[in-house]
């Protein structure tokens, strides 16, 4: 059985990648929540004790006294084990496997101001340049995986690695109402409807935890409308 | 026969990593090495024409009509034809992945504050906390792996897939003399002396193409030492 070491589900965008994916394609694993204590996405100490990097997220195989430290690594533990994890046709696994190492090391903007904080709704300001960039690309790819591979996911049929790979922006997304097209905007909402991404999303909005960087970082192009989190 | 796109050898990193995995596993491609027109690590108009992202490395394998937009999703696309890729021990494969994807989203200040120029010398002013921080994981993560799985490369006796995703800070560290262990610095000399490597640096040492913004952002916080290159 495998560990997976996550951090709070209102914040860790990295945490919900393996986690979305184990749960929706129903590999079994024990989960361990473990809050920041300090700043957020920075290395832990304690996080030490079990990810060599104090980063999140980890999932570890004691049966074979292996620790995988990264989100794409685990995917790809896990699809050694799981075939279903990857498409099973060739050009399509190429095409999630780009998808999601562009997403893995790419989307700086979208990453830095519109941080991923489930529980709240804003209505940006202004979109930057940069955002700006990093939506075009978006929905160039998500279009074309939709319309090459026939939908209603990424890559086909099936939910695989690479939708595990971009559910994060769907919560971003909600949150930050940020304009896509059409076909973009209604695989958003396909994601968010994902039973999996209820319950991530159900256990995000009872976190009372709040840091207060990430807080300001969401309204600093902002305006608050609505905040849906339980109050510690 | 694969074809691997990439950009000018003396600046462009990421297009190293698949290059000398494929050079150093004899796995057979053909070169195109396409210019940077404008500037540097942007997504170019013309590199549309092969690469969906505008971005290099591409890996193109037209016989199966696939186009590889990023370094490691072309690792894996490798490794399904190639098993020695990765290594071939299940704990040692999964630390290597790790190791891998680590470099691929991380390390954000070693590479903006030493952007690979392979022909150029340096002499570092004073290093930042965060290069410090990066020096630190990086010097960490090596001797770990070097240790556990008995050398010469990170990840046992072969040349992997992780030993190409830190072939460019090899050259990093060459060009800003970087502090490391003693462990670690016998490690950047073995890479240097790869043949493959040698290749990249004779080929980098001929270009005598300049992009402004890099050359300056070279020195920005160091003093030019000496320039190998040739010169134009």
């Amino acid at each position: 059985m495998f560990d997976l070491y996550i951090a709070n589900k209102n914040y860790s965008s990295w945490s919900l990648r393996p986690w979305v994916l184990l749960k929706a394609l129903e590999i079994p694993f024990n989960e361990h929540l473990m809050p920041f204590e300090g700043g957020f996405g920075e290395s832990h100490t304690t996080f030490k004790r079990f990810s060599p990097s104090g980063l999140v997220p980890c999932l570890v195989d004691s049966e074979h006294d292996v620790a995988v430290w990264d989100s794409l690594a685990i995917v790809e533990y896990a699809a050694e084990k799981h075939p279903n994890v990857w498409p099973e046709e060739r050009a399509a696994r190429a095409w999630a496997r780009s998808a999601s190492a562009e997403m893995h090391s790419g989307f700086g903007a979208l990453r830095d101001e519109c941080s991923m904080n489930c529980g709240v709704r804003v209505a940006m300001d202004e979109l930057s340049p940069g955002l700006k960039s990093n939506l075009a690309r978006l929905d160039a790819l998500w279009q074309e995986g939709l319309a090459r591979f026939g939908g209603p996911f990424l890559a086909g049929e099936r939910f695989t690695a690479v939708d595990a790979f971009y559910a994060p922006v769907a919560f971003r997304i909600q949150t930050f109402n940020l304009p896509l097209s059409e076909a973009s905007l209604a695989y958003v909402q396909r994601l968010l409807a994902l039973p999996a991404m209820q319950d991530w999303y159900a256990a995000a909005l009872k976190e009372t935890w709040r840091e207060p960087m990430h807080e300001a970082e969401t309204v600093k192009h902002a305006t608050l409308l609505s905040d849906e989190r339980a109050i510690g």
